[in-house]
């Protein structure tokens, strides 16, 4: 392993990889993401077809961009494992060998989530301690973010991938956002202890006996009030809330628009409203961050939503790189021992 | 049993029991909802101690209210089932076995949902074919209600639950909501069949085999677009999922008015659009219908949210004597034959 995790925070220029062919608005708005977030402190291993990536490169020199060739792409109808078992040529396996050979600190496509959290656990490894990586993402809560995770990477969980999840997303917590003490809670469908499915109850006594801040269970509608930094649950409840979410705030402004349609008088009103609820919408909008890490692995994983434009992306690779820069994986490696939840045997 | 579940529509006044003295505001907000409510067609059966509810009372009569005197209460801290067994003279033992006699047709209570849900199975009874009664909650779609079952009865699931929570809702869409072929769909992680957790993908192929209207795997973010009139889960992700409904009208609420007040120019704006708001938040507010069924019992059982108001209450009876009037119990049974997963056996 040629990725070293001991270090603490990351000096000097980053490298990610760019899944050119990932994604619904590949490879044009995927390439031109690229052309915005490279830089002398951020270079991008672009990785496609030459064929399809180099035209839209243009003639001109791009002294932070280098071209990874690729002969083959994912697509979202794949079945995850057994592409990235098959498909070796293909832009998320090639992307995910950069990360895994040290030639770049972390990898960001908008492809097949389930291929990419494959290639995660086949190509860039898992680290040592953590069984299941989990898809972090970042909250609106009203008084700042709140991390959820699982968001969609293990449908079906064990008690103790929840006590992971814990680990991974106080790692986050503390390294990327500058928490000193991220509380902990488990998403669940009451306050008591005693209460939850057999899974959440299990769990409950895991995270109570870890040397995590476990502050105990946080309910659906506490998710945005910032009872917890980190709220743990299964990914299967994860994607269902994540994408609940999205769609309550698109439905919510769909019904905005229509009562400021109303009237004459909220009409007038929503027009004077406008510029304020700008704020509020970029607050909600997924392309600000552009992207969710996939926690718990040698390298950094980022997974871009499947409509990303090139805004999205180039935020994700600025996101990737802030967190790279901050240590990330050096963080997780550190909270496993904090928390007490290290397995014995150590890799690196 | 003398609830005669064959009748498919109720004549006559309906009489529904009302335990007053569940929830954080009873007695006073529960007895001044029947009061509200109470009428020559809809008659009440008051169910508490006679030292608390007679004073709240007064000295009037109340030609349309009975009071049902009960001993004792269970609280929000009792382990339900435990509770139901030993605290027979509790109001909602006592309310709950009015249902069971025939006396009323259905039971409301803002009390313990775990010990409701215990009432509900062990004194009202199972309709014969349906193992899990379920919670159902109407969410506010963007073109019209959106049945989720189950929300929150049932933490733990197997498939087969899935395929009952689907006729149930089926039937409740179509004889409380006069849907003629309600669209039943399952709340998933993915479009495809093949996605999600164990547990969907085999309630998957179940809900495809069975004679429902089947339409396929619904997303977290299309919850509320209508794609499907009834949307099964287990209990725990459907519980989550409500709550995160609640929090999310609510933050949202809350950004909306701290949007409104960051420049002169959007204070204007906000004050005129405030009554077309008002509109909105009254579609998203749980006191509008007061109350959940818990659906596949031999009589109706309403579980009303702990801070309910009077307003709340009254809403919850209204809601329950329509539901009883339109016949949604013999509803449940017609529908397990249509759908053809009834168990062989029937009772009464």
């Amino acid at each position: 392993m040629s990725v070293d995790v001991t270090r603490t925070t990351h000096q000097g220029p980053v490298t990610l990889t760019l899944d050119a062919e990932g994604g619904d608005n590949a490879p044009d708005e995927i390439v031109a993401g690229a052309l915005m977030a490279a830089s002398a402190e951020l270079h991008v291993l672009l990785v496609g077809r030459p064929e399809i990536v180099e035209p839209l490169l243009g003639s001109s020199d791009h002294p932070y961009i280098e071209s990874v060739p690729s002969a083959s792409v994912i697509s979202f109808h794949d079945e995850p494992a057994g592409a990235v078992k098959s498909m070796t040529d293909s832009s998320i396996v090639v992307g995910a060998r950069t990360v895994a050979e040290g030639r770049s600190q972390g990898f960001i496509s908008a492809g097949n989530t389930g291929a990419m959290t494959a290639a995660g656990l086949l190509i860039v490894k898992r680290l040592s301690g953590i069984r299941r990586p989990a898809i972090v993402t970042i909250l609106p809560g009203l008084e700042g973010p709140v991390l959820l995770l699982d968001s969609g990477a293990n449908a079906d969980c064990r008690p103790e991938h929840l006590l992971e999840f814990g680990v991974l997303g106080s790692a986050y917590a503390r390294t990327v956002l500058g928490m000193a003490s991220p509380r902990v809670g488990l998403l669940n469908i009451g306050e008591e202890d005693s209460k939850g499915s057999e899974l959440a109850r299990s769990a409950h006594g895991m995270l109570a006996a870890s040397g995590l801040n476990f502050i105990g269970n946080v309910e659906g509608r506490d998710l945005l009030r910032n009872l917890a930094d980190v709220v743990v649950t299964d990914g299967f409840t994860g994607n269902v809330a994540l994408k609940l979410l999205e769609g309550c705030a698109s439905s919510f402004f769909t019904r905005v628009r229509a009562a400021a349609k109303s009237s004459t008088r909220a009409k007038i009103g929503g027009m004077l409203l406008k510029p304020a609820l700008r704020g509020l919408r970029s607050a909600l909008d997924p392309e600000e961050v552009g992207g969710a890490c996939l926690l718990g692995l040698r390298g950094l994983v980022v997974i871009s939503h499947g409509s990303s434009s090139r805004r999205a992306i180039s935020n994700a690779l600025l996101f990737g790189a802030d967190a790279v820069r901050k240590g990330i994986v050096p963080g997780v490696v550190a909270e496993l021992e904090r928390a007490g939840v290290a397995s014995g045997e150590r890799e690196g």
